[in-house]
């Protein structure tokens, strides 16, 4: 069994690195960078320690060469894939692609998926307990970076003994923890898939950023980040402007064709126009954009995505490494770029750039750009022809894994 | 002069229907649809009198067939061209396009503008006195259509002894009324000029409405509508909500060319990123956004954005007439119809269906898209290549109803 090989220092033991199909997955808690080695923040800050919440699908083989990490995206979590329990049957949010003979093949592979640094899933985020004060973090958090998120989940990953990944893949913000890998752990990954992405955000994907904060930050209830219970505070937090926040960025992650072929102009309620102002949910994208956000408040913490949307915005990896051919020729890994055709948050055209960019620097660089749709949302969504792209990836970039040891033995 | 031929029920008198070049411009209101002949609403309410705020560049010929009427966008008004005074030199919001020599060259052409219906700079709408509570209507104004926005306009320009305009030319919301003129009044006009707009707004424009809506709405500031003095209301009123709907929709006017160009991500007050959540304002386009949604709280009315916001998710010209073709096949006006290549609130694809229609019903129809990088915006900022289009069109309306006027004789 794979557990061997595995430190000891879990918060929840016995540590269990496999799952049978079928089986529940459990969420588990690593403490990583205690003092007297906190993690020093790209900012200047430090931290430690930190708490990271994973989860892990599959089995370690016994040369840890099969190792793949999921990064998610901006809202996501640990529990990317099975069910926790019978009380707990929600699927992780990419169960369609991680598990026995999926896209991510948990017989083949061994997955492992955690919450990023800043969250509020698990992993030390704003809403967690500051050693120094007794108290949550709120926002003297120290304002983090692409880079400070991988730099916690590659100590994880170095926690659980493996000294090099099979490979790195994510969509959107993931995919930008995929390139920050690449360039700062430029010898732990064999390979990285990045999807519905980019090497910066675009300015107008700022621009809504700014948006989604300045709705968190003017609602009454948002009191300089302090809305936690620890605080005295009963109240519900930022949940206007949180869910304000989402339901914008909830528009940018369909595409226009998508909203049209899903809801188009039907209503909710009736068949004619109620010419009622206060019914605010008429039409029925109304009353989903409303649904969404409101569902949202009960998961995500306002602070958390203050930081995390922040971290987005700073992500230039040009800027970071030089340019964006230096960064991305630090690593030898071999690169599959996806984009999707109606994806106008990342579109095509920053996927070309990167690719350019690997190209030049003489990667090994597959790309394609896939027919979907559901715009940014289509890598949560779109899992056929991923998975028909990801299964002979993974192949090859073992292969080739294999290949190199042999040649350097 | 002209004067003589205006009624004079005008409540600024002498009204003054000329303005030579340099002359500075005047807002005249008209008191139209008296009890008892009130407004009746597509809603099915009824509202009058109706006040309306109108502005006059250029001179009525004696056959009044120079009129053109001007229609605003969204939050525009009825200053559209010159200046109201020394202490007043704000020029109209289409100073460049409206004037002597301009695109609509007031040596020939006699310009309307009027404010619109449920606006909020001097025409009637929801921060007006109701003549039954002698209070502002706030919530209680009728829901209004673009429909019932044309239908008094209309009223003014017969009450200004027009009988039939040589033009009716609008962008965006304004388009949306030149199409509903076409259809409502199609004896009234001799052309029209679609700029930037289509015969109903996307399900995604409906998308961004509801959460501009939505950010007012959950405003504590917002009162139920009731932010006004008059309710003994000394605070803002929903000043936050109002400016989070316009910093939103502020993007969806930009297109992410425009965006990049403009700003990218130059930061505003440094050159290093400054770690902090709190600094608000660090890249250039969160400053530019912030001062949007600042401005605009100045000049605008909350409860005004959301009536003329619903109106825009409530215009659908295919089904308040049965079918595009039936919709347009109503005038035998000509069209002109422009879009902008990087316009993706109000999409070429858009335009290119009401051309279809226009074209399989034998209407007379020019189209083009413009190329520009300043997105839905282009109709307020390109005027050079607006310019060359309109004087020819126009030109040659009018020979073409010299013509027709003389065949009918």
């Amino acid at each position: 069994m794979a557990t061997d090989s595995v430190p000891t220092t879990e918060q929840e033991q016995p540590t269990k690195l496999e799952a049978a199909p079928g089986e529940y997955v459990e969420t588990k808690f690593a403490t990583l960078f205690e003092p007297p080695q906190p993690l020093k923040t790209d900012g200047g800050a430090t931290i430690g320690p930190v708490t990271v919440a994973y989860e892990t699908y599959g089995t370690l083989s016994p040369e840890k060469d099969n190792a793949i990490f999921v990064c998610h995206a901006l809202t996501g979590d640990a529990h990317a894939a099975g069910r926790h329990g019978p009380e707990c049957e929600k699927p992780g949010w990419w169960d369609d692609f991680i598990g026995p003979g999926k896209g991510l093949d948990t017989n083949e592979y061994f997955v492992i998926s955690a919450n990023v640094l800043g969250g509020c899933q698990g992993t030390t985020g704003p809403g967690s307990i500051s050693p120094t004060t007794g108290k949550p973090f709120c926002l003297e958090f120290p304002v983090i970076t692409v880079g400070d998120i991988v730099s916690v989940h590659a100590a994880l990953v170095e926690h659980l003994g493996i000294e090099k990944l099979l490979s790195v893949i994510g969509g959107s913000l993931g995919g930008m923890q995929v390139l920050e890998w690449a360039a700062r752990f430029p010898d732990k990954l064999s390979s990285a898939v990045v999807l519905a992405s980019a090497a910066n955000l675009s300015a107008q994907g700022i621009a809504f950023n700014t948006v989604g904060r300045r709705a968190i930050m003017t609602d009454p209830h948002f009191k300089d980040g302090r809305h936690y219970k620890a605080f005295g505070e009963d109240e519900p937090g930022p949940r206007f402007g949180l869910a304000l926040a989402r339901m914008l960025a909830h528009i940018t992650y369909l595409s226009e064709a998508s909203i049209e072929l899903k809801f188009g102009r039907r209503l909710q309620h009736s068949e004619e126009l109620g010419y009622e102002l206060q019914r605010e949910t008429e039409f029925q994208i109304e009353s989903y954009l409303h649904y969404q956000g409101k569902r949202f408040v009960e998961r995500f913490d306002a602070n958390s995505y203050l930081f995390l949307t922040k971290a987005m915005d700073y992500f230039h990896l040009a800027d970071s490494y030089g340019s964006l051919t230096e960064a991305v020729g630090r690593t030898d890994a071999s690169f599959l770029v996806v984009s999707y055709s109606t994806d106008w948050l990342f579109p095509t055209s920053q996927s070309k750039e990167l690719v350019a960019a690997l190209i030049e620097t003489g990667r090994d660089v597959s790309f394609i750009e896939l027919d979907s749709p559901y715009g940014h949302d289509s890598f949560l969504i779109e899992l056929e022809p991923l998975t028909a792209l990801i299964q002979p990836f993974l192949a090859q970039t073992r292969t080739q894994r294999n290949t190199d040891t042999s040649n350097s033995r």
